[in-house]
């Protein structure tokens, strides 16, 4: 099936305020009814797939031929977030919702999305969450409200992130975690944040993680009908070698990356980040940030410091094109992307079988998915 | 010693015509006559490391402690190449006497520069070039004009690249080739392009080097009072893996390509690749092309295929800044470099230190630098 042709399709409706927003008549309008027709396409079973324990150099597959589908609505649900837990509950439903309505068979929620960006606010609104296979998760609000968005809309859900509380060896750990969901509510991979947000840019931005957050240790991924999907969250973008295995071990075509990027490395490498792995990997890469909300009038009133984000989702496609964006607002941005694309850009530069693996190899030691 | 304060400063003087230009008259007179200073400087003797045989995985390098000077101004010639040796002579030279002229201590010429840019050119443009150590190319006449401009000059000359003619175990090969001079006109680098540009993408560009070349061993780089400077050949550019052992292994502070992108891959990823390199690898990064030349009237009277380079050469910062270009004519551009930048960007955000080698190696199995 094939749900809209090429050219790639940009649509962005935003609302007006934080916790609540409309469809513009005009863009209701626009928005054909597909999210009905999935339940019978016949969508393949969900399958994941576990990396194995690898300490062999890499080898460049070539492109997953077990994905059957080509064309994927996409919608990246870029929604502002308060310290108000419900009310964040509230918005992701409704942007959850709203990308389902527009025909999204796959939507993206932003880095910690039910919790202030704030490592002293992280243990606070931490959850004990769900593993892969799960489908439910009684002690996780947040995990059960994307286990249940999944599920009632049938689509895919990269559910951005959320503080993960996990007892390990007697010991609590918070991890900065995303959890993806299939189309039947299911857990497909679990994504524990592996490189930490710590940096002190002079003048800029001075942010720790570490303060609070504990390091995962997989490098994540998932099966669609449309192909493998690799995940990193946010400052993951930064460090090349997660996504050139993404891509060469477990032969991704699309990247996804939940964050939350700043006012002083949001306008100088977001974007630039996201068309370098696309075209150093030939992958789609999708990026989804909070919206931007200014920062309150008394800040000393506040219980955790303001975080402004950067705001600008995006879609690049395998050439490097961004396909689909935003401003700073609040919005759903839907992008029908092409996966025959990724086959042709990697076809007309070959760089996946001329690496030159006599003089240089990446390897991957991680431990398998959770 | 320092040149020049930041902000980083451009000069572009322009040409009309291919074979011969002048500066304006007030690029003339803007430029302060840095160049006899030089020989005053005391800058210390050239080095040249070669890389161990190393199949352990990388670690990251601090900033090199032996760099002894954080301000350089350099020079990319960027200038039109013909079917006529000689007057490319005459052109290289005049590029580098201007670059010297204006007080750079560092001048980079484009790939292929002595012929067309055409594979079945390059076998009798091809020269017997010489080696790593030596100060003379009695049959390379192209390299004996780098050495002497790098002597006469004073300066250090990334030497864009000629088609070199090598006889191994009874076969004649030939190769895309860098010369690296330092200011005594000592070859203390020579980089063989190791990915061949084999590309076909529909509609757009095809080309295969490797229809007469053969592909360098070598990971490339030399020392400097500057610090650490690596270099690959243009298409080089599209493989992480070349720039991240630069930096990681050898500690690069800059990486050079000389290069010679086209229509179709120019616009799209000429500067895209450059300021990944630089900001995943947080390196000022440089890069040098052939100016444009249109297409003959007659295609037929031409020997070789007519090829339209993109131009467009280009300094990016370690913050992935450009912060000197040109269009795609002739020109040298100018840029005064402050390397105290890379520690600054590299301190900030401490990417480095932060790389998750309990997950992912790079490792580095080249044969010595030759």
């Amino acid at each position: 099936m094939r749900i809209a042709s090429r050219p790639l399709l940009l649509w962005i409706s935003t609302a007006s305020t934080a916790s609540s927003f409309q469809l513009t008549r005009a863009a209701s309008a626009q928005a054909p009814k597909v999210a009905p027709l999935l339940a019978a396409t016949g969508i393949a079973p969900h399958r994941y797939r576990q990396s194995n324990l690898c300490k062999s150099s890499l080898r460049m597959a070539s492109t997953d031929s077990s994905a059957s589908e080509t064309s994927l609505r996409v919608a990246l649900c870029q929604f502002r977030v308060t310290a108000d837990k419900d009310e964040n509950h509230n918005t992701a439903s409704a942007f959850i919702s709203q990308a389902a309505e527009k025909g999204a068979r796959l939507a993206v929620l932003p880095e910690i999305w039910n919790s202030p960006y704030a490592t002293a606010a992280f243990p606070e609104y931490a959850e004990v969450m769900p593993n892969v296979g799960d489908s439910s998760a009684d002690s996780s609000p947040s995990s059960q409200l994307l286990i249940d968005a999944a599920k009632k809309h049938g689509i895919w859900l990269v559910g951005g992130s959320i503080p993960e509380r996990a007892l390990e060896d007697g010991e609590e750990k918070i991890y900065n975690t995303c959890l993806v969901l299939n189309p039947e509510g299911t857990i497909v991979a679990k994504h524990r944040k592996v490189h930490l947000f710590d940096i002190d840019v002079p003048g800029g931005i001075t942010f720790f993680e570490s303060e609070t957050l504990s390091a995962g240790q997989t490098i994540s991924h998932f099966s669609t009908p449309f192909g493998e999907i690799g995940v990193g969250i946010c400052y993951d973008i930064r460090f090349a070698e997660l996504a050139m295995i993404m891509r060469q071990k477990h032969n991704c075509v699309i990247l996804i990356y939940p964050g939350a990027f700043n006012m002083t490395t949001g306008p100088a490498h977001w974007e630039l980040l996201q068309r370098a792995r696309a075209v150093d990997n030939q992958c789609f890469v999708m990026t989804v940030s909070h919206a931007r909300t200014p920062a309150p009038e008394n800040a000393k009133e506040s219980k955790y410091p303001h975080y402004t984000a950067w705001g600008h989702s995006s879609v690049v496609s395998p050439w490097g094109d961004i396909v689909a964006t935003i401003d700073e607002n609040e919005g759903v941005v839907i992008a029908d992307i092409d996966l025959s694309r990724v086959d042709e850009v990697r076809r007309g530069i070959p760089i996946g079988d001329q690496k030159r693996s006599d003089l240089y190899q990446l390897t991957d030691s991680s431990s398998e998915d959770r």
